[in-house]
């Protein structure tokens, strides 16, 4: 997320109440987490094991739990919860607006595009020319729609992530400010859920399409011209690359890669990345003609116990 | 289900048409499922195998299709069809009542509560402070909803037991009149199924968090801080003790318990009762370490059957 | 789908602009995919590998990218793209028309029907007599529904086939102007979708149960009296026969039977056709008892690997 102009470090620092290391007018240009993290941007890190990758990643602004050593052409924000003061930052940044309407009055609608009954069009919401959004349909704030996307009935775009850190009472939420990012051609099915990301885009590609019931985690990518089948469910942090297969019912682990051109079979389990232009099967999830060969090998282990009775 | 005063026992006996067996001025304070029933509820049963279960539990009345001898303080109903005479109990005295607006006029909603667009909210809904109520979810008659609670677009919170009874033309429903209970401090994802209770409460404790599209049967309690992940399908009068981690796609058959702290891995199929403080995976549902062995062993299947080869 | 009225060969070959081959006043009745066509019927084929079934199928016009030999009694149109054209039937005879209402006007809803706010009913849907239809359910275009249905909420009836052509730049998607028929005393649980039949009838047959979040793909048929628990998917084309059950989390392959009375267990993949009144289980489905045989055997397995160390 940028933020609509630039602060200064101290007001940054004002705004969650604590200390901070660098020049007081060091420029802060918006906030992010660190897998899309841009130069100007704060970037939160509450785990000794993270410090290293979040000091030196291309964040400018470093969020942290530990007065550390400053990076040179950087700066620190030193608080005892960077998770809740990145959560203060994003209510003071982008705090939730009820609607006043179904369809907000600042959504924008391309000419050409229909929007059936009983939907829901949070505020900002762009949508593109030639789209049919289907009755009961929701979309969320912010939320980007290209040309040519239809939308079938039920369908939510922009819920919240599912991110959550323990806490004594409870669990405290990673509050959103991301968006849904549905470019050109892109067909959606019934009752399918795509949360938004923390601070960055849930982003499907152009050409892409879903079936029914399918689930997308925050900050997740899907590539060009992919094929998913219903009751699909992929996990937050996930890259789908272009022409990827997925059948029904398949789940994705979170912050993983499939490949490019990659089929995976109905009911695979995808606890890691995946190569791409293989065919897989299995939960786990393997090569499928290892799998097959799996299979087949248990098919005929009757022999195999005949073979060794009585040893 | 508590009747809004007490009935005798003649009344009820009327009300279904049938004998009865005790004083025609026994209280009857409500009508409940065996595994809920209190002290002055009717109950029903009508498979010989279950009578004593039945005649013994806390239940002061006992639907039966058959004249057995009534125990004692206690009082019965005779009735050819048990099942059809409960639900025209439970017609009699939670009839459905068809919504005049989106949002009931009897609906109590507290202080600070947001209510989005194309929300349903039916007769007698109490939902508490500072919640979040995104655009259309449903939320059937008579649900409960404590405060700081979230639930995003499409969730459906009231719907049905899905509790049939076979019959020689078809199948007859058993009526639902329960509810749905959610506690403080709950998150619900979007496009989740949670049905309401057949007399009793389906019930989400305090501080549980849901992702998206997960289903949750009648009757079935959730404790306190557990996180359940995506298109997860809990089947009814499950109880889920605290603080237990469902990933995706987990299935989990009906009236059984999984003990606190228990971790159950993604698409897993939990069969039988889980102790707590374990993890979990596979389908059938065992100890993970027990069944990552396996997986081991079943790749290692082909110099297993290289030794024995040409025996 | 049939046509408003008879057209002749030569004005269906204007709308589309191709040649054909037989008489121009030829009359042609409506147009149907393969496995519903009938006489007047117009299919379409484009790969050489089905025109023999294509040309000797039921259908009086073959729509097809080569000019081959014409049956007797036959029409041809001849196209490059047999598949585009038949679209562009569909978008003349069929087009989709937006609705200016929530309940369409040209609804037709019997008598002591209950209609829930936020409903969509599209235009010329049919619903029966005492049917109870809850908040936010979207019924599209020419659904038909019998009497005694219920629907709960976030159901979706009538959303497009989940079918596409593979083109240079992306996919093109075949149009659907089929319907969804419901019949008689059937339930639907909440959250289900329902795709409705490419050129024909997705169908649900009387007194079959659905739980809810369950997806059935286009031109489907379920026989009467079945069971489908949640989650469970069901791809287009298939035939589902009398009295099955299909327990939760369960995935069927398209365009397979399966057989009068069959159980298939939770979380099974059905990957061909099942006979009837057998019982199943696994990824993929084999039949229960040989599944927990293998299951059962994959326990034994550490005591074979002890038996065969040091070979």
């Amino acid at each position: 997320m940028k933020f609509p102009k630039p602060y200064s470090l101290k007001e940054i620092s004002e705004i969650i109440g604590s200390e901070f290391v660098g020049d007081a007018d060091f420029p802060v240009l918006g906030m992010n987490e660190i897998h899309v993290v841009e130069k100007g941007d704060i970037v939160f890190v509450d785990h000794p094991k993270y410090y290293d990758k979040a000091l030196n990643c291309d964040a400018s602004v470093v969020l942290i739990n530990k007065k550390v050593e400053c990076p040179k052409g950087k700066a620190l924000l030193i608080s005892d919860e960077p998770f809740t003061d990145f959560n203060k930052l994003t209510q003071f940044f982008a705090p939730f607006t009820s609607a006043n309407a179904a369809v907000a009055e600042t959504a924008e609608i391309g000419k050409n595009t229909i929007i059936q009954p009983n939907v829901f069009i949070g505020n900002n919401v762009k949508i593109g020319e030639n789209c049919l959004i289907h009755s009961n349909v929701s979309i969320y704030d912010n939320c980007i729609i290209g040309d040519n996307v239809t939308i079938h009935s039920g369908s939510v775009l922009g819920s919240d992530a599912f991110y959550y850190k323990k806490r004594a009472e409870g669990f405290e939420r990673l509050l959103s400010s991301g968006r849904v990012v549905i470019e050109d051609n892109v067909d959606i099915g019934a009752s399918c859920t795509i949360d938004r990301g923390v601070t960055g885009d849930t982003t499907i590609k152009e050409w892409t399409k879903l079936d029914n019931q399918i689930q997308i985690g925050h900050d997740t990518v899907i590539g060009r011209k992919c094929q998913i089948a219903s009751h699909t469910g992929i996990a937050g942090c996930v890259v789908i690359e272009d022409e990827v297969v997925l059948w029904g019912q398949v789940g994705v682990i979170s912050a993983i890669t499939i490949g490019k051109g990659a089929i995976v079979y109905a009911q695979s389990g995808v606890a890691k990345s995946l190569e791409g232009g293989k065919t897989y099967f299995g939960s786990p999830a393997e090569e499928a003609r290892t799998k097959m060969r799996e299979l087949t090998m248990i098919k005929n282990l009757p022999s195999l116990f005949k073979k060794n009775k009585g040893k």
